[in-house]
C-alpha cells in the first residue's frame, strides 16, 4: 500500500464525503468495481479530480476494471475517521437542535447525539427523540465521560458566539454552525458553517435566470 | 455598463452568495470600496479566482482603488434575484420544519415563508412562529395564490420523492432537500441537496488527523 499521505487539500477533503455517499450507493446495487467516470459521474465532478482525488488516499485503480468499491469505501471510512462512532453534543434544545436530534442522518453515518444542551433549567431533563437535555454547566463533564469531541450549535444568532466559547472551554475543537451568525474560533480548531439561506440563494439564481414557465400550474397574476 | 452575460458557470454561481455575505459584511463596517485581495481573504478564495467571478457580472473593479463595495453588492443581488422576494413553502411541519420557519436568515434574506405544508390532518390550521399549516391537499393553490417558486423538502426520507414530485405537479421547479434521501426531479427543475452529515464527516477528517489534544478537559480515559 502506498504511503499514508498527510497532506490532503482542502477542496479534496470536502469531496470525500460525496464519493463516500457514491459507494455507498453502489455498494447497495452490490456493483463490485467502478470507474472514475462513474464515480465522476455520480459526484458531480470530472473524472480527472476524481482519480487525482483518489491518489491522496493511495488509491489508483486498475485500469481497465476501475477501483474496487467495496476496499475503496473501507479506505475512505478510514481517512474520514468513520470507522468509529464520534459522538456529537447539539447546542440549544429548541426546534432546530430538536430536529438535530432526530435526523436520521445522523447516527445512521456515525454521529450519535450524546445530550442536547440549553442554558434554559426549565428544559434540562426532557428527552427529545430520546435524547436528553442537559444544562450547559455539565458541558465539559460530558464532554469528558462521552468523549466527545464535535459541537453543533443550534442556537439563536445572538448566542452563538457564547456557545462557541463554551464548547472550546470544555475542550471541544470541532464545531458545525447552524446559527446565522458569525463566530471565530482558537486557530486550532475547526469549525464548519452550514448556512441554509446560501442555498435558497443559489435556486433564486437559477429561477431568476430560467425562461418564464408556460406550464405553472392555476392562474397566473 | 457591460452586456448581461447569461452562462455563468456553476462554479461560479454558487461562490456568489459566499461573496455577496462579505460584501454585506463591508456595507455593515461602512467600507466604501473593497480589493480582489480582500474580498478574496474574507471568501476564502484566491484573488484571480474573485476577479474571473465578477468579470461574468460585468464588474472589473478600479486598478488601484477596487470594487465599489455597494455597487457591487447591487450588481450581486441583481444577479441572483435577490432584488424581490422569493415566498418559500416549506414541506413538511415537523421539528425540522418548524426550525425552518423559525430561521431568521430566511425572511431577512428575501426567503418569506408563505406556508408549511403537511400531509397530517391534526397539524392542519396550527401556526408556528406566525406560518400556518396547510394540508398538501392545497398545496397548488397556495403556489399560485402566493407566488411560491421555491419549496423546501422537510420531510422524513421516507416521504421526500413523493413530496419533491407533489412540488412538481404544483408547478414549483426550484426544490432544496433537507430529507436524507436521494431524489430525483424533471430536467428543467433545479434540485439542491443540504447533507446535514456531510459536514461533520469533514470535521471528523480533520479531528481524526489532528494529533492528541494535551489540553483536553477533565479526566482522559
Amino acid at each position: 500500500m502506498a504511503d499514508r499521505v498527510r497532506h490532503i487539500p482542502e477542496a479534496t477533503v470536502a469531496r470525500l464525503p460525496v464519493y463516500l455517499r457514491s459507494l455507498a450507493e453502489l455498494v447497495d446495487e452490490k456493483t463490485a468495481t467502478v470507474s472514475s467516470e462513474r464515480l465522476a459521474e455520480m459526484a458531480g465532478v470530472n473524472a480527472a479530480k476524481v482519480r487525482k482525488d483518489l491518489s491522496y488516499l493511495g488509491s489508483y485503480g486498475t485500469r481497465g476494471v476501475g477501483y474496487d468499491v467495496e476496499y475503496l469505501l473501507f479506505q475512505m471510512s478510514r481517512e474520514l475517521g468513520l470507522t468509529h462512532d464520534w459522538p456529537v453534543v447539539i447546542m440549544g434544545a429548541g426546534n432546530l437542535g430538536q430536529a438535530l436530534a432526530n435526523y436520521g442522518g445522523f447516527t445512521d453515518r456515525g454521529f450519535p447525539v450524546a445530550a442536547l444542551v440549553d442554558a434554559d433549567p426549565s428544559k434540562v431533563g426532557q428527552t427529545f427523540h430520546g435524547v436528553e437535555v442537559h444544562h450547559v454547566d455539565d458541558l465539559p463533564k460530558i464532554a469528558s465521560d462521552r468523549g466527545v469531541r464535535i459541537g453543533i450549535i443550534a442556537t439563536p444568532a445572538a448566542a452563538a458566539q457564547a456557545v462557541a466559547d463554551q464548547l472550546t472551554a470544555a475542550g471541544i475543537r470541532s464545531i458545525l454552525n447552524f446559527a446565522p451568525a458569525v463566530i471565530t474560533v482558537p486557530e486550532e480548531s475547526s469549525l464548519r458553517k452550514v448556512d441554509l439561506a446560501l442555498e435558497l440563494q443559489i435556486l433564486s439564481f437559477y429561477q431568476q435566470h430560467s425562461q418564464p414557465d408556460p406550464e405553472a400550474s392555476g392562474s397566473r397574476t
